[in-house]
């Protein structure tokens, strides 16, 4: 009997919506056809509750009967392990996926996220620390750009490194860094044309329309 | 029959000495206590042989058989589920240990490897830039303060996501960044008095010496 209860906040300002990290639960539960409802929690208000269950204060997170699971990283490879629809079964493509799901956020996450606070508060290109981090991030990118150019899929098949790559490249492109890496922009491009994330974003933005 | 390889730089310069992360892999071999040896790419020149194992150009990756995985976080998962020193074995406290597997990576170092950059060029304290990432780190350790002020390891007993959360405080420790958050600095004290550790930080110190 499965009984996953994603929690995500309650309703959060219009730039996040989009790009709330619920997001990258909802595609993989959708992948993988899983069941699933939805929980929200003050934006506001953060409780105790609230950080007994996410230390950082921040969503989502995932409870899987009396097991509670934060971070989207660990989450996504819970799910990995309840459905082959999101990871590969032979231990070489499992091994695949684990070395880029980690890639995903420990290589490139790491310098997209602060690219992109700095990106969206215009100190990406006039300040030298703005330019350090802009070359921190094109290195990753330009690694990326020939791994993305010769194949489909990061582990041959459609896996949770699929969904965290394309998501993490995704914020990326919105503030269009991704303009001289055209096979990181049609990765992005082929990622959210799969059903399953066109689900899970317009889900994601109908929750949050719904307390406006 | 193992047979781990760890691939790491011939030579790296003064500065990332004893925080170049083969010391994450080499810590977790030591803990396990599984026998490993040490193999040496060039740091100046990078082969194709090298970006096929590690796409980034960095180091370090492990072999395992025929197995070849890239990644501190994946290498560190991969041996987690060879040892139960490295991480334990019932459901529950092995799920503590991934989320805060994950939470090292992609909610602390996230902060804290970018802040360090510009710790490290001076760009931290009088810039837009700069303060802006250290809100952005002292939000995360602040979180962080309560959770390791309330317990000795983060999954109960000592495991992967010790090693990967001692590892990444350290260089947080590094740049004077922990001043605000003893709970934080005596958690890394704790670990790196641990004698894995002191042994895979004077083999890398060796390791790296030898090559001057």
């Amino acid at each position: 009997m499965v009984d996953l209860i994603l929690t995500t906040f309650d309703w959060v300002p219009e730039m996040p919506r989009g790009y709330v990290r619920d997001l990258r639960v909802r595609w993989a539960l959708e992948e993988a056809a899983l069941p699933y409802r939805v929980r929200s929690v003050p934006f506001r208000d953060r409780s105790s509750e609230h950080f007994a269950h996410q230390p950082f204060g921040q969503v989502p997170w995932l409870t899987d009967g009396d097991i509670s699971i934060f971070e989207s990283g660990a989450i996504l490879l819970h799910l990995g392990e309840c459905s082959d629809a999101l990871m590969p079964v032979d231990p070489r493509g499992r091994s695949e996926a684990m070395k880029w799901l980690f890639a995903a956020l420990n290589s490139v996450e790491m310098a997209s996220l602060p690219w992109s606070i700095l990106a969206f508060s215009g100190e990406i290109s006039d300040t030298p620390a703005g330019k350090r981090l802009n070359q921190f991030l094109k290195t990753r990118l330009q690694h990326m750009e020939p791994v993305l150019a010769g194949r489909e899929w990061l582990a041959g098949t459609f896996s949770i490194a699929d969904i965290l790559m394309a998501d993490v490249l995704r914020l990326v492109d919105r503030f269009d860094g991704l303009a001289e890496h055209p096979a990181c922009r049609n990765y992005v491009a082929r990622a959210t044309a799969r059903p399953s994330f066109v689900k899970a974003h317009t889900d994601q933005m109908a929750h949050f329309a719904a307390a406006d």
